[in-house]
């Protein structure tokens, strides 16, 4: 399908993150060009006009932002499937993508990555408190709300492993490098977030390290 | 393959709108239920538990969401494909399906149609002066975009039509009904959207009236 497959990605960035795990779950070689998309780097606009990450390029074929990138997986490389196989299984799957990409991105992460990331790579100072105190408060809602699935089915969005939880554990597991997730008060997500830990598709996210940013201690433990 | 399909959406919701465009591009009838989503109507929240809109019932099925209504829609009715036939193509349509449902809603739609829409439904006051200035120089800056892509393509994503022209003109007439597009200022973008507004399948979203908003006075005219 192709000769060449280069991942233009920052470890940090839940969007990119899910891109790295399917890749890794569907047994893809790539070479990974990390990127300070905050600097907007020419190489990377001129592949992408928002600027953002994840941008896969694959032969001839440039491919922006995570869910184009996800989609042209699926559909090109479809053993294992990553979006079920029932419309009804692609259907809450996709779903939960929307969940996690919009509303846990902007409820959760909007707050807890922009105070305690953003503010650090950019330079503009110390986190707030009331902004950490509202993302801390909306996160506990979400763990509450994948508690709840978690302890009807065995993946978030059914009976098979999925995008869905792909991106709930990325966009988890970034918090989860400045030591924000209380995992004790949520065992059934936090058993389930060992099950992800500890695939092979999980452990260069647990490898990463970004200069000035350390994670917590428990971050690449898989008995945490 | 269904017996119903019922559509719940909010009229000026552009998520809503880019749905109805497939469908009526597809030929695809439907029950139409319109909600008021910001009363969290439990009908709705029972379907979809973000409490947003569009969600489509369609026999057994129930698909929340935009982007997974669409790509069912596409996965099961393929004819008139409306995410291009070729890899490339659907990178580009799905890049900008990217761009317009976040960067623009966010940019835009979070500005304008807050302080214009979201106020007066909610009841929220006034709309802010800067807030409306801001979301409008964010808008030329769309355009400008708009306009270069146009000025190299017959439709955003290439030479066919695609849900790229649909969700950018899903956002744009919401905006439009609102009297916010400097047309005049953009011809190609303003050439392309009355080829757009032309089709059936806008016809129904020219007919949109919610009460206590009334649309500027060009809204349905397919030569404003």
């Amino acid at each position: 399908m192709s000769d060449t497959r280069t991942l233009f990605h920052f470890p940090l960035d839940p969007a990119s993150r899910q891109v790295r795990l399917a890749l890794g779950e569907k047994r893809l070689a790539f070479t990974e060009q990390a990127v300070r998309y905050w600097e907007r780097p020419a190489e990377l606009v001129a592949l992408n006009p928002s600027g953002l990450t994840p941008v896969m390029v694959e032969g001839d074929l440039v491919l922006c932002e995570s869910r184009a990138i996800l989609d042209h997986l699926e559909e090109t490389y479809p053993e294992p499937p990553l979006l079920g196989r029932e419309a009804s299984e692609r259907a809450e799957a996709r779903r939960l993508l929307q969940w996690f990409d919009r509303k846990f991105d902007y409820e959760v992460g909007g707050f807890l990555l922009h105070e305690k990331m953003e503010k650090r790579l950019l330079g503009l100072g110390a986190p707030d408190l009331a902004s950490l105190r509202q993302g801390r408060e909306a996160l506990r809602s979400h763990l509450v709300y994948i508690e709840s699935l978690i302890g009807q089915r065995d993946w978030l969005a059914g009976q098979r492993l999925s995008m869905a939880d792909f991106a709930a554990a990325a966009h988890l597991s970034v918090i989860d490098y400045f030591g924000d997730v209380p995992w004790n008060d949520f065992t059934g997500v936090k058993t389930w977030y060992m099950k992800l830990k500890s695939r092979p598709a999980f452990r260069p996210l647990l490898a990463d390290r970004w200069p000035g940013l350390a994670p917590a201690p428990h971050y690449d433990d898989l008995d945490f």
